[in-house]
């Protein structure tokens, strides 16, 4: 992933003023380099090198694109995409504003094609260059030209004069070749208009790997022509047609982005067996699984028709799929239906398997072999990996560095997944400081180091649906995006969410619907429109963890299915609350000024003194909706939370610090609000808590 | 459009407790019947009659639907449809729950199937039972059974128990036959996507013909095979494929909704000429016209060779578009190119034609010869009718009642359009009670009332674009469906703004953006999503009416054209500002209650309070964005108002009333205040206005 080679040719480079503000080397020399600070421009994923110049690029109605170099119809309808998404950027009418490179604003230079199916590695890279007379994109080939548009997009802002992009010259290049987003749409299923929406966000953030997990307990989702009982009977209906699949993998294509297909065997494959018990280990006959979990249902690792169904079926998918890598799943086999079954305990001994595990490995190195007939590499899981297996299979990890950096030791190539789970509802801040070339990575030696090809995002469904994936996915997906296209240095968390904040707002204007379906919900739940209570009252909550969502559901005594509706408070709000955040630092930056800065301090007043006033606006909207009682008492927990900063803040103002009982009663109540209700958690919390304990003599002094 | 027979047979009807709280019969003889107010449900628009029983259904996760007697494959769709709706609507997976007749919640009954191509008058009457134990939509055919669906589907509410449909009798039909949305797709070009959603929206409403505007002088938006250079010379490359077109009208059709095509003849039509100047009646060349207006350009009525075009292409497109009605626009031909062509008067001598509007008589009835031959009924404009004209043409009206009066003396049909044209910026409540068979039309017999087939609501698209269309056109549509549908007497001006917001709440659920992308397009001018401060103005003001923008526009010296961009304040906001309804209505409780109402004061105060302080949080935003900068008077404006308002309500709090000079000074300020700024308009300034004046020592007097 070098830097492109063109650049010293590059014809525009001469006329800039070079202001170099901010150069980071992407090679693994620099490792040790220590954290920068980006500039502030709203570019995400930040480039490998990015240097402002003087003065800035109009974009106005008379904007245009012309192609020169090398063309081809993608590349033209690539020319054509970013003309119409910078008219939604714009508002200006610029679908017709392809045009010769003698006139155009902006020229695309690509120096010849790419392959003809995208594949693993291909050069990625390209140049960008905008001065106050015009912009260039030039890469080798048009993957290149898509990420420069991506980044000219970013760069276009509203200013007191005009749309402008200000000068720059950027050398980009990826910092890994594997940037994915995997999605399950078998524990619920998600649309193709959804699936197309995520693939434009892909884009903007340059990743190029959409996994789709297509088959598990809960569903099989995808037309099989040889096979059709496993979308007939294992779908309930909600399946994709290949015809659909094939649109899906072009649109996806169009954009420099791979479809990865994934069918998870042996195990999480219930949804097989409805329509073909005869592959199972254990006798059916098989429903489609309707709760989560690990189940038993495995298949028959012992059977050559077992092979026979799997040869023909993937001989069917890999023709579906062009893509040369195939993902096989592997994940989580509890072997209880291979012990429980005697001709293969029988099978196991006659072959010398000495343990379930075994037994898989003997499975993987079979699907192995015919996955490679087929002409594609094998994906898998952790567990798919054993010392017999070819070197040029990959695992997806799950289980964090250690396991990609002991496969790679053994030659193996991997992309990590742990630390990428979408579906935890951690911040993002969490998910961004995960590097694949961290922990154990770290101690491998560079040629392993090549081995750890990036990661994916994962965006598990059993507590998300159509309505909810894009909000649970974005923009927080943007954050792992960076870590795996920019300089592992870029570690700034503050810029990232400032950063992310402004892809979040693009990403509307280009039709996600991440932040109105978040709007949609609470007023779907709420039964009215007028919810402006309700919203003060989401901005300051988050999802608890989704391990507490389980834990609680469990207690509650209820098995959670999919059957469960994801229509509650904790389903519609954002993952994250940017309300906290900006609380929080103006709490902190109140504290750090000895309670002199007056503005923060207003800010602050005026924040407390809201959520003080909310819950009695709040109250009849909730009494009202058998959805939103269950937050009752985070409203009022919002009130008190409210009041006693309001009370700190008082005290702090008059120079009369508040008594320590006080003090140890309110920290009380915060930390009894702080906790998870009804699986939404205060997010604002523990920044009131810092201002009740500023209250005190000590801290008071200034 | 009798109400449905098959109402004495319902099963279901004798286990209701009747409590008839409304009861409207739509025929003529109950015209002169009083105004009714409607029942406190949300359903839009309002049934012929509607009884409400004893109880609730309740809507949860085991909801299922069956089909009992007819179907078919469209009635199946829209069976699975209604699921997803409702899926979308509660939360609750129900993709799956179609299911059989005996354990469903709802079940569907029609008789027979509906003619091959939906015909104007078909039956569309249903019957709607709602009781605790389940719900049934009765209905002669699938058009029914959908009208009944959207009916079940407005009826589904959250309660503080769950969701739940109250239990009711409806039996249903319409008033008019042709209800009617028109879309212009030539000033700008509409895609799509949005034409789909906007059909969703049509059928949520039980609108059933959409007309699309497919060339106008400035675009040509349709494939033609025979005549390829009209949409490749004629588009800028923006017009539909026939594969698409057919895609819609399927789409449109299988909701109930008919699919018209216009293409405007012999003027408004330069776009034909572009790639067929022999066409015209002046010299070429020709280009798109880039301006709004009425022009020179129109066809050439005189030659052979027009005619031969155009019965080639009108053939084309009577195979493309399968409903019967055609409709070839003849609006405001200026007869200019006539005048100046010395053969084109030969022409008029030598056939005795006294005036262009002679001439513009022959050509239409050439061209209704050439529609007729094509199996079709002709539509079009005011200007098309003249004495030889066949009774089985259609004549649209943008003149008003008289004009469509005198066509049914003659024996004509008609629609009314005048007075639902939604791009002209109006309130929703001026549109609902402009009644087709008010004015002129009241004073018809009732059969020639009965030519008077509806009307259609105008989108003309001159300022607006695919990114504010759908905002433009919803909700207010709704009020007009409502007047096509539901009986002449109703006419509650607050119960249709009630239900109008219930409406708006449905749309989003279902997919409509007119309300998302409104906070994208002001997150985009403000370049931030930190845009509290900046909905807080924007639900403050509403655009003016489109004669004061175009109006403006010439002033300011610029000739508006399909290039200026529509991004500004104006563009994104709604057409009606719900805020200051509500704020009025306060006002004027406060008001009648001589000011002893607190709660409904505390509001006012509120709302007075965020106003005057909200200029100084917004001016930042304004200040640094070139699209915002116009509106600072504005804000400045808003929050004078805030203070007047205060001011007035401290003084009649503190029951010392204003003086005289100070409330002619406020009354100054606030008028001034309420003229056009930035084309926007403050619509709370009236209410505030009475505010003070109530605060005058007469008015204070208890």
């Amino acid at each position: 992933m070098g830097a492109h080679s063109g650049f010293g040719k590059h014809a525009m480079q001469s006329s800039y003023l070079l202001i170099l503000i901010f150069t980071l080397i992407s090679s693994a020399a620099t490792a040790q380099a220590p954290q920068v600070t980006p500039p502030a421009i709203n570019v995400m994923p930040m480039p490998a090198t990015l240097t402002l110049g003087a003065g800035r690029l109009m974009v106005s109605q008379t904007f245009s694109v012309a192609i020169a170099g090398y063309t081809e119809p993608r590349l033209e309808r690539a020319a054509q995409r970013f003309l119409r998404d910078l008219e939604r950027q714009t508002g200006y009418f610029l679908t017709d504003r392809l045009g010769d490179a003698s006139h155009a604003t902006l020229v695309i230079h690509a120096e010849h094609g790419n392959k003809p199916v995208q594949d693993l590695g291909e050069d990625e890279s390209y140049v960008l260059d905008v001065s106050s007379a015009g912009a260039k994109v030039t890469a080798p080939n048009p993957l290149g030209v898509m990420h420069g548009l991506q980044t000219f997009l970013q760069l276009v802002e509203v200013t007191p004069d005009g749309y402008a992009a200000p000068a720059v010259h950027v050398e980009d290049s990826p910092r890994f070749p594997w940037r994915g987003l995997s999605i399950d749409v078998s524990r619920h299923f998600i649309t193709m208009a959804t699936l197309k929406r995520n693939v434009d966000a892909m884009a903007a953030v340059k990743m190029n790997v959409l996994h789709l997990h297509l088959s598990d307990d809960q569903g099989f989702r995808l037309e099989s022509k040889g096979f059709p009982k496993l979308h007939e009977l294992g779908s309930d209906g909600m399946y994709f047609q290949q015809s659909e699949m094939r649109e899906l993998i072009a649109y996806a294509g169009d954009r420099g982005i791979r479809v990865v297909p994934e069918f998870d065997m042996p195990g999480h494959s219930t949804a097989w067996f409805v329509g073909y018990p005869e592959l199972a280990s254990g006798p059916g006959p098989y429903q489609i699984e309707r709760r989560w979990g690990i189940f038993d249902p495995a298949m028959d690792p012992t059977r050559e028709s077992t092979y026979k169904l799997l040869d023909k079926f993937i001989s069917e998918m890999a023709s579906l799929f062009p893509d040369r890598y195939f993902h096989i799943g592997g994940d989580e086999v509890n072997g209880k239906q291979w012990d429980a079954n005697p001709k293969i305990r029988e099978f196991m001994q006659a072959h010398n398997l000495k343990s379930d595990q075994q037994l898989q490995q003997y499975f993987t190195d079979r699907v192995e072999k015919i996955v490679s007939k087929h002409h594609k590499f094998m994906v898998g899981w952790d567990e798919i990996l054993s010392p017999g297996m070819p070197k040029d299979i990959v695992i997806q990890s799950w289980r964090g560095q250690d396991s990609l950096a002991e496969a790679a030791r053994q030659g193996y190539r991997g992309i990590l997944s742990s630390g990428y789970y979408l579906d935890a509802m951690a911040p993002a801040a969490q998910h961004y400081l995960v590097d694949p070339l961290a922990g154990a990575d770290a101690t491998l030696n560079p040629e392993q180091q090549k081995l750890i090809l990036g990661g994916e995002a994962c965006m598990w469904e059993e507590f998300a649906s159509d309505q909810t994936i894009e909000s649970r996915i974005w923009p927080r997906a943007a954050a792992i995006a960076e870590r795996l296209w920019s300089p592992q240095q870029v570690q700034d968390v503050n810029s990232m969410y400032r950063r992310m904040a402004a892809v979040s707002a693009h990403l509307e204007e280009l039709g996600l619907t991440h932040r109105s379906s978040s709007e949609v919900m609470l007023a779907r739940a709420a039964g009215t429109d007028d919810i402006a209570a309700l919203d003060v009252l989401a901005q300051a909550t988050q999802p608890a963890s989704i391990t507490i969502r389980e834990t609680e559901a469990e207690k509650a005594g209820g098995i959670q299915t999919s059957d469960i509706p994801l229509n509650r408070m904790v389903d519609a709000i954002a993952p994250e609350s940017a309300a906290a955040r900006k609380f929080s630092a103006a709490v902190d930056q109140f504290i750090a000024s000895k309670f002199h800065d007056a503005a923060v301090e207003s800010y602050v007043r005026q924040i407390l003194t809201e959520w003080r006033d909310n819950d009695n606006a709040l109250q009849p909207l909730l009494q009202n909706s058998f959805l939103l009682k269950e937050v009752v008492p985070v409203s009022q927990n919002l009130a008190a939370l409210g009041a006693a900063g309001l009370q700190a803040l008082a005290s702090i103002d008059a120079r009369k610090p508040t008594q320590e009982d006080w003090r140890q009663q309110q920290i009380a109540m915060i930390q009894q609000a702080a906790k998870p209700t009804a699986d939404l958690v205060l997010a604002v919390a523990p920044a009131v808590q810092k201002l009740v304990e500023a209250s005190s003599a000590s801290a008071a002094t200034p």
